[in-house]
């Protein structure tokens, strides 16, 4: 499974619920990495890590259930960088991890680590090894990270650009190709097909091997009835010239996947998203209860598998 | 003043009471830095910090009051580093201090900024900037940093040998030889003087500073009644072939200081300590209370200025 954060993680946890774990690996965005008051800190890793291991907190959406903000405190005192919230909990995540770079451990070692210290059984890889970097271009402001986009922007900001620091001198990490190359099943998750998949797919390599697994290979559309569920992928893709809609993320996903799912409020586009060259499923997608996101992990597995 | 961590704190507290804090220039330790999980750390500047801000918690002798464990719990989690506490609330000063450098801020610019962050007014100067590190060598081992000789082995190993790296590349901080230069009276504070003291006078400039302002200088010994009133001083001096007594600390401060204060038990050793070529004067010197830290401080300024 190809994997940005949150929409990913939600349909993981559903794909644990109808297939072994062991059979399970996650190819995971590490473009919107960033380091800040020294600290590696890894969002896409960390989200699909806390939300299979059931400890996020389900209230605020995001980051660990139990969570308090002591060292964000003490940064604010300071007049420090605080538009990152990173909560007490949260720190140890980003200390061992920055802790075990400086050793020379590799980021899917470290990785590998973090998830069994979690009790995951699935393997969760990296997209790659090396610095991979999503840079935005917003308007009034020129190019800036992702998360001072993302976060420090609240993406509210108008998008004109978007490109991956790093990807042409990345390399896949280990068992990245393997994974898609041995696969019963490719999923690209409900993503954000710019920020969150285009990175996996610009490392050298990986479209190709995805492309090589197309008929194999489902989308999950992470846009529904015209609207992203979480997050700017819909303003993005209008922003960057795509179309927000299934159609526009069949557009785009067309050349590496067989199947895209979409959501059943779209059904009334599924021959319009045939029309791209791509098979189209409407089922609920809206997994805002584990039920529905282990049906949508099923219909994923049986698509793939036809 | 030349400061290590936990008594000069102390004795800089009662100096606080008797002068006004912009005439007060603390110059500390930096040889006991350590950078963990990535994050920049200064023991004895942020002692001396968080004692004058008059945050420490006082039951537990160190650290900040109000602090929790939340990071620390998560490292023990992953199998990190654990065998040095970090707060949750101490971690901010750290994360700054460490985003700071990162920017290229110095780390007297950031020393600054965050004793005033704590309402300080008093001037601290760390006494370098660049690297400097207490290495000790300890029997069995071999050469390990300080903080894993003492926090890591809570200093319970016997020391064959102490050495501070960096030292003969290093350049005195801005500020610290002006203000040996200039100052009214010099104070050696009670800290250990061979691996607090001792890195300060390491650093090319800073004895000869001392030295040129003996007749002005008075030191504080750390040694009552042979032992340390806290930490490793009394068996790190024998172990390194020196006495663990008031005449040990005066043989090594005699070329350094016109004047050692000793405390009223080791009134009886004054006729040797003088014998060593050091004034001596015998006061209370455990400071267990503000009173005592004002009524030393007040005793150091006056025989400083005689």
């Amino acid at each position: 499974m190809l994997c940005g954060g949150v929409g990913a993680a939600r349909f993981l946890s559903g794909l644990l619920q109808v297939v072994e774990a062991a059979d399970v690996t996650a190819v995971v965005n590490t473009a919107d990495d960033v380091v800040l008051h020294g600290l590696h800190i890894s969002p896409d890793l960390d989200t699909v890590t806390y939300t299979l291991a059931g400890a996020t907190d389900a209230e605020r959406g995001w980051g660990l259930a139990g969570e308090t903000w002591q060292a964000m405190e003490g940064i604010r005192r300071y007049g420090g960088i605080d538009w990152f919230n990173l909560g007490d909990r949260d720190l140890a995540t980003h200390m061992y991890r920055t802790q075990r770079l400086s050793e020379g451990a590799t980021l899917a070692t470290i990785t590998r680590e973090i998830t069994r210290a979690w009790g995951l059984g699935l393997v969760v890889l990296p997209v790659t090894e090396d610095r991979l970097r999503t840079m935005v271009t917003v308007v009034d402001e020129g190019e800036i990270g992702f998360q001072e986009y993302f976060v420090g922007r609240q993406h509210s900001v108008e998008v004109t650009g978007v490109r991956f620091d790093g990807a042409a001198d990345a390399t896949a990490g280990p068992g990245v190709l393997d994974a898609l190359h041995e696969a019963d099943v490719v999923v690209i998750a409900p993503s954000n097909p710019i920020v969150s998949i285009g990175p996996l797919l610009a490392v050298p390599g990986v479209r190709d091997a995805v492309v090589a697994a197309r008929s194999r290979t489902v989308a999950v559309s992470p846009i529904v009835g015209g609207a992203a569920l979480k997050g700017p992928a819909d303003r993005m893709l209008r922003e960057l010239g795509h179309e927000s809609s299934v159609v526009g993320v069949a557009r785009l996903y067309a050349p590496l996947a067989a199947t895209l799912i979409i959501d059943e409020a779209d059904a009334g586009s599924a021959e319009a998203v045939e029309a791209e060259g791509i098979r189209c499923v409407a089922t609920s997608t809206i997994m805002s209860e584990p039920g529905v996101a282990a049906a949508l992990a099923r219909t994923a597995l049986s698509e793939g598998a036809r």
